[in-house]
């Protein structure tokens, strides 16, 4: 990692610049799987599963069979774990909850929202080496408390075509209607339109490669609402002398080894401690199994030498990061001021880890800087707030001379006549 | 408006089908803008806005001047409207407000969201024949009360290079920071890039023409967040004979007269109600000065017999109309079926105009079906929830098992060790 300082803060925020979510490159190839998926459904899909899973699939469907015996894979201490991450996950995502406020915003007025759950949403889950069955639990739980009534979940088959046990025991668990094993762009065109075996669905969640990002950006364009896109995982870790440094240490190494182009910055006070978290930081490397993809992403990684505290909130607020540790003394303090950040680990024992998997926070969140206007996937994402209003007779009477005069400063009769009628019945 | 009866569901579904929102066809025009306003910033704007609204400006900004001279062309009648309304949407939009709930999730482990508002934004307000002074309302008003920073609205020039005193004098009572002359996609290109007179912004609000909204999906790509994309307005009508057909009429014209797009659409009980209800829209008409466009757009409106309740709510869940009037006896009870609308008004004293300008509720709301995956314009939509969490050395102990546990499950050695590293030192 190199070492920054005496930087201004533009520069170094140009240093530190995230590659930009480009999916221009790939928009053809994602147009076509759509138009494909689109004219031909479950043809294509076994088209796109044969060619990019290298498998011919006949029926796409895990079966219920499959999703009952998967808890026969899991050893009980990993059911175990899993079921604390669900029961935090649970308490944390059902105290978001709101109640009906009923406003009477003018005497004989009344307005307020009711929440109501997306109906149907699609989750897509990635393959690769290791089963992501931490984002299962991180989707279909607050999906579940929201009353979602249909949770479709794609994820791509693995060589044998099986889907491993563990995503399958979370989603059984989690109330996942339906799982299917297709991957990459073609199952999110498939939750797009539907096909004859897959269900379409309003909202598609989930992480993925820049394929997936750029199809899901593509169902935008079809109605579809996604979550958020996703661009590499990203941690900031804001260090001080009563930080220890082996666990800010093993912090930026965890997000090390999520992929070559994971971004890990760290900010800290004085050079000194920097080259103490670097000797620890190569202690651990030695016995990571992902070393190779840690050090290459640590290639790409800064540390900074922060000269006060004002310069660290400025970078954090503008950089707007998606894991942010404050391993400082007031960071009681400091997290009152913080603006822009996806999910924020207070203190020397509150690794990212925990939240990435147990603590009951979400790990769904905004990376590349959608900080600054995205907030992570919580109770919200599920649900819709609907405004509901209720005017009585004297409501109207109260408010309609307003609404008629506004209504006729923009030129709008009609918008003043359903007022004018409705009085006018009244004077009678 | 045609009358339909004895249609099964999905074929009324399909005939009520909207326009699909494409932007294929316009994005390379939209593309070249952007282009552009990245590259040459304001020149660009002055280039385009020559170009698209007829006149050659210097300086975009509306002076301080012209924002504090505002009032004295707006009448005092239509400020005290305008005063009572922006004192109802305080009202509803402060009640939206959420307090911090901090959560113990296992002993030791405290998690909790907070609100922080997205700190620039920008809004578009369309020109036309009428000043949109309702939407500066309703979109500045939450804005300041989550405490926006920086907010910028675009609008474009009249013939005289000036802007509506309504617009502005709702501008300066609601907070906006700086009004910029410019329309269309260039006026949303320059809040996404930002150029040496017009700042940049995180999140893009505001109704617009079919170029503003592709450019508003366009900005997507660079990184900014934007509030929906927008089609035709759209009102639903659910009439039985409990209604006052004079007021339903005038409801369906409202809508009818905002555009020849516009989505008009009543369901009721009887064929008697719909004659009725049609009698009273050609006495109405007559009287209105947009009746062109009214007559237009109700030659796409539906009548619709409806064989039962049932069959009701089925369709309006399904078509998700942005608008949507209950005047029917039972309303409040049927108001608990509705999953999927923007805004619901209930009886016969509460017009959809209500909500348009003055009773508390955003007017900003999804149509096209969006209301199947999306809120309308609220309080959460100028904030961010970003999740903090602190963990005590023994809730580190209580959950620490747990995540290596799965983390292990994940093969990321990394975040186990994240955990083993603190556990280590605890029990030494």
């Amino acid at each position: 990692m190199k070492i920054l300082q005496n930087m201004n803060l533009s520069d170094l925020l140009v240093d530190c610049q995230r590659p930009e979510i480009s999916v221009d490159k790939i928009t053809p190839v994602i147009e076509g799987i759509f138009e494909e998926v689109r004219s031909n459904g479950d043809e294509a899909i076994k088209k796109y599963t044969h060619f990019f899973d290298k498998i011919d699939l006949e029926d796409f469907r895990v079966s219920q069979i499959e999703l009952d015996q998967a808890a026969e894979y899991v050893s009980d201490a990993l059911k175990s774990a899993i079921n604390l991450a669900k029961s935090n996950i649970v308490k944390f995502h059902k105290s978001q909850e709101v109640t009906k406020k009923v406003v009477e915003t003018t005497q004989g007025v009344l307005c307020w929202q009711e929440s109501r759950p997306v109906e149907k949403i699609g989750i897509y889950i990635p393959g690769g080496s290791a089963p992501l069955f931490s984002t299962v639990l991180m989707l279909a739980i607050p999906a579940q408390i929201a009353g979602c009534k249909e949770i479709v979940l794609c994820t791509p088959p693995g060589e044998n075509g099986s889907v491993d046990p563990a995503i399958l025991y979370a989603a059984k668990l989690t109330g996942v209607s339906q799982v299917f094993k297709i991957g990459g762009a073609q199952a999110i065109a498939a939750m797009t339109f539907g096909t004859n075996s897959i269900p379409s669905v309003y909202k598609i969640f989930g992480p993925g490669n820049q394929f997936v990002t750029a199809a899901k950006m593509k169902a935008q364009q079809f109605g579809i609402a996604i979550d958020m896109p996703a661009g590499p995982s990203e941690l900031l870790v804001l260090a001080d002398s009563s930080c220890e440094p082996a666990f800010v240490a093993s912090d930026l190494l965890s997000q090390a080894e999520h992929g070559t182009d994971s971004q890990v910055i760290c900010l800290a006070d004085s050079a000194e401690l920097i080259k103490t978290i670097q000797a620890e930081m190569e202690l651990q490397l030695n016995d990571l199994p992902r070393k190779e993809i840690a050090l290459s992403a640590l290639e790409y990684g800064r540390f900074i030498i922060s000269p006060n505290l004002q310069y660290s909130l400025d970078f954090i607020n503008q950089y707007a990061p998606e894991h942010l540790i404050l391993a400082v003394k007031d960071y009681r303090e400091i997290s009152l001021k913080i603006n822009n950040a996806g999910s924020v680990f207070l203190g020397n024992y509150t690794p990212e880890s925990a939240g990435d998997y147990a603590s009951g926070t979400n790990h769904t969140l905004p990376t590349s800087g959608y900080a600054k206007a995205y907030s992570g996937v919580n109770l919200d994402a599920f649900v819709k707030k609907i405004t509901f209003q209720e005017i009585s007779k004297s409501g109207i009477q109260n408010l309609g001379p307003a609404i008629e005069l506004m209504a006729d400063a923009e030129q709008l009769q009609a918008h003043k006549n359903a007022v004018s009628v409705r009085l006018n019945q009244l004077k009678s």
